[in-house]
C-alpha cells in the first residue's frame, strides 16, 4: 500500500442548522478543506461521502453526485459509504484505499448529516434504523435503550456509577467550551447531569450526545502528492475496521465492544505503534459509557476500571490520554455521518498543532462507532508515513 | 495497481419474494458466490454491500454489519455503498479498490434490494430519491417521468419511434426465457408494449423494467490469490466511474449520458482495448430508452442510431454487440441495489462459458446506471490479467 496523507480538513458549525440544506452544509465543509488543502479543485479525483441515513433524514439519495455536482467537482467519480454512525470513518477507509491502491491521487471526503430537518419520531425511527430493525427497532428498542443496557451492566459488573458516567459528559462539555464549532459551549456539573430527565435508564438526558446538523471533510492524498502541494501532511499510519452481531443480544458481552478490540488491533499492528504512544484520542461518546467501554477497548484502560479512570481526570486535557478535547460527540454534536471526520478533522490539527486546543501531539488516534457496536473503525495519525 | 479477477458468482431468483427478507436474500446471494468460488468462509477478508435504499424500503441502515453477521462472516470489516442503482457496481468497484492496494486479500461483494415490502407510492417517492430531491423529487418528478423526458427528445431531435423503443423490450424479453433466475420469462410483442398503459408519455408500461427484489454476490480476489485457488478467474480489465449533475434539467444534452461517455473512456483506456473488441455487454435498460441511448454513449453505434441499430437486430444475441443476452433488467427486473452486481454475475458466466447462453466471449462489458445518469460505472472483463 502506498502511504496516505491528509493535506486539508474542515467543518461546519454543528448545532440546528434550520438556515442550511443538506447540500449546502456539505458544500460549506468541503470548499473548506479544499481551501485548507491548497489543491485546486480540479486536483481532485474523487469524492467519498460518509452519510448514514438522508434517504429518510431529507428524501435524498445518490449523496456522491450531489455533492460531486454542487461542489463544481465536475464528473468525479463519487461514492456515498454508510455504515450507521461510523459512516464518515467508512468513507474515510475507502478513499484511502483508493489513494493507497494508486489509482487515485487526490480525493476529497465529506462526511455529512442534516438530522433536525425531520420530525422527533421520524428522527428516533431512523436512528433505530442502525440496530438491528428485525429484533431490535421494531419492538421499540432505541439507541438510548441498546446503550442503557451496556451501561447497567457495566455497573453490575464492575460498580461503575451513575457519577462516573457522569463525569464523561462533565469533561466533554468542558473541552468543548472553547470550540466555536461546537453544538453546545457550556459547561455542566454532575448535578446538572444526575437531575437531567431519564431517557433510558440509568442513561439521562446529559449522557446523551444531541441531535445535530454538520459536516466535515478532509482531502487525502498519496504521499508523493502530499510532499509537492503541502507543508503540513499528516499520515495514516494504521487503519482498522471491525464488525460485530449487528443484535446486541448475540454478543457475548455488554460491556466490551469486540469490533473496536479488533479494529484497534490491526491498527496498532499496521502502525507499529501501541497504546502509550498515543497523545490525543478522539473516541465515540455517543452515550457517556461507550466512552468508558472506548478507553478500556482501545486498552488505555484495564476492562471496567474506565468509570474511575475518567472521573479520577486521567482523560482530561492534561490527563494520562487527553479523550475528546474538542468536546466529543457530547458537546460538538453528532450529525451521525460527519462525526468521523469530524473527530480525523480534529485530530489532523492537533498534530498540526493548529487547534485551539494546544496539545503536543505527535500520534493521534480516532474511534468511530456505529450502531450499538456493530461497526467500528480505528484510525492512527502521525507526522511521518510508516507504511 | 494489482490485477483483480472474479473467482466466483451467485444470484438468487429475483421477483415479488414475499416469503424471504432483506437478510434472507442477501445471505443466499453471498453463500451462493463464496461456494462457487472454493474458498473457504474464513477467507473472506471484507464484505462490501451494494444497496440504495433499505433505510426507506425496510427500516435497515447498517446493512454492512447485518449481512457480515448473517452470513457468518465473522467480525470482518464490512461497507455498504450507495449510487442510487448503481450501488452495485459503486460497491464492486471499492472492494476492488481494496484488493488492489494490497490490503485486502479476499472480498465478498453483496448487491441486494428488497423493493416490494413497501407500498407503491412508498416504493415511487424512495426510487425518487436517486434523483434531486429539492428540484425534482418535490414536485412530482418520477423516474419514468425523467426518462420520458429523455426519450421525448431523443425522438425529436433523432426521429427514435415509439416502435423502436418498443424492440428494446421486446428483445430483452425474447432473451429473458431461458433465464430462469428472470422475474419476467416471457416473451412480448411490439403490439404488447404500444398498447400498454402510458407511464409518462412516450414511455408505456412495458418500456419500464420492474419492482424487484434479489440479490447477487460475487468473490474477488487478488491476481496471486486466484491463481491458487480457481481455475476460471475472470480478470477486471478495466473500469470508469463518472458523475454528472444530479438534476437533469442541469445538463447540457438529454439525449447522452455523460457520465457513461467519462466511465468507458476511462475502462477502454485502463484495458488498452476498444469497442470493436467486447464481444458482450450488460447494460442499463430501467427505461427502454436507456438502452438506445447506453450503445449510442458506449460507442457500439452512432449517437441518435441507437434505435434503428436495436430495431435492424444488432443488438441480438447473434447481432452485432449481443446485449442485455440474460434479459436486461427489463425481464430479470430491477432490484436496484442488486442489479449491477446482477450484470456482472451474467457477464462473468459468459466468459467463463458456464452461462445458459452458449456465447463465445473472451470480453464482456458491463454499464451500470445511476439515477437519471448522475452517476454510470463501466467495467470490462477477460480472461487474462493485463495491468
Amino acid at each position: 500500500m502506498k502511504n496516505v496523507a491528509v493535506i486539508g480538513v474542515g467543518q461546519t458549525k454543528f448545532g440546528e442548522l434550520w438556515d442550511k440544506s443538506l447540500r449546502d452544509i456539505s458544500v460549506e465543509a468541503g470548499l473548506l478543506a479544499i481551501k485548507d488543502s491548497g489543491v485546486e479543485k480540479e486536483s481532485i479525483k474523487a469524492l467519498y461521502v460518509g452519510n448514514m441515513s438522508a434517504g429518510r433524514f431529507a428524501g435524498q439519495e445518490h449523496l456522491g453526485a450531489l455533492i460531486a455536482d454542487n461542489l463544481g467537482l465536475k464528473n468525479v467519480p463519487a461514492t456515498r459509504c454508510e455504515a450507521a454512525c461510523a459512516s464518515g470513518s467508512v468513507a474515510f477507509r475507502d478513499a484511502m484505499f483508493a489513494v493507497a491502491s494508486g489509482s487515485i491521487d487526490v480525493a476529497l471526503v465529506v462526511g455529512t448529516e442534516k438530522m433536525t430537518d425531520i420530525n422527533g419520531a421520524g428522527g428516533l425511527t431512523t436512528l433505530a434504523a442502525a440496530g438491528d430493525q428485525e429484533w431490535e427497532a421494531s419492538i421499540g428498542l432505541t439507541f438510548a435503550g441498546l446503550y442503557a443496557l451496556m451501561a447497567r451492566r457495566h455497573m453490575y459488573d464492575f460498580g461503575t456509577t451513575q457519577e462516573q458516567l457522569a463525569s464523561v459528559a462533565v469533561l466533554n462539555h468542558k473541552n468543548g467550551v472553547k470550540n466555536n464549532l461546537a453544538q453546545f459551549q457550556m459547561t455542566i456539573s454532575i448535578e446538572d447531569v444526575l437531575n437531567s430527565s431519564i431517557i433510558a435508564d440509568p442513561l439521562r438526558l446529559f449522557d446523551c450526545s444531541p441531535i445535530t446538523d454538520g459536516a466535515a471533510a478532509v482531502v487525502i492524498t498519496s504521499e508523493d502528492v502530499a510532499k509537492k502541494i503541502n507543508n503540513q501532511p499528516v499520515y495514516v499510519l494504521g487503519s482498522g475496521k471491525g464488525t460485530d452481531t449487528l443484535a446486541l443480544h448475540d454478543r457475548k458481552s455488554f460491556t466490551e465492544i469486540l469490533a473496536t478490540k479488533l479494529a484497534v488491533k490491526k491498527a496498532y499492528e499496521q502502525s507499529n505503534l501501541s497504546t502509550k504512544d498515543i497523545n490525543v484520542a478522539e473516541v465515540h461518546d455517543c452515550f457517556t459509557i461507550n466512552e468508558i467501554i472506548a478507553l478500556e477497548d482501545l486498552g488505555f484502560v484495564e476492562k471496567g476500571k474506565g468509570g474511575k479512570f475518567i472521573e479520577n481526570g486521567k482523560a482530561d486535557i492534561n490527563g494520562e490520554i487527553p479523550t475528546n478535547t474538542t468536546g466529543g460527540l457530547k458537546s460538538c454534536g453528532h450529525p451521525v455521518g460527519a462525526t468521523g471526520i469530524r473527530q480525523i478533522v480534529d485530530i489532523v490539527k492537533m498534530i498540526r498543532g493548529d487547534s485551539f486546543n494546544k496539545i503536543n501531539a505527535d500520534y493521534g488516534l480516532n474511534l468511530n462507532i456505529g450502531g450499538s457496536g456493530a461497526t467500528a473503525v480505528v484510525n492512527i495519525f502521525g507526522k511521518e508515513p510508516k507504511w
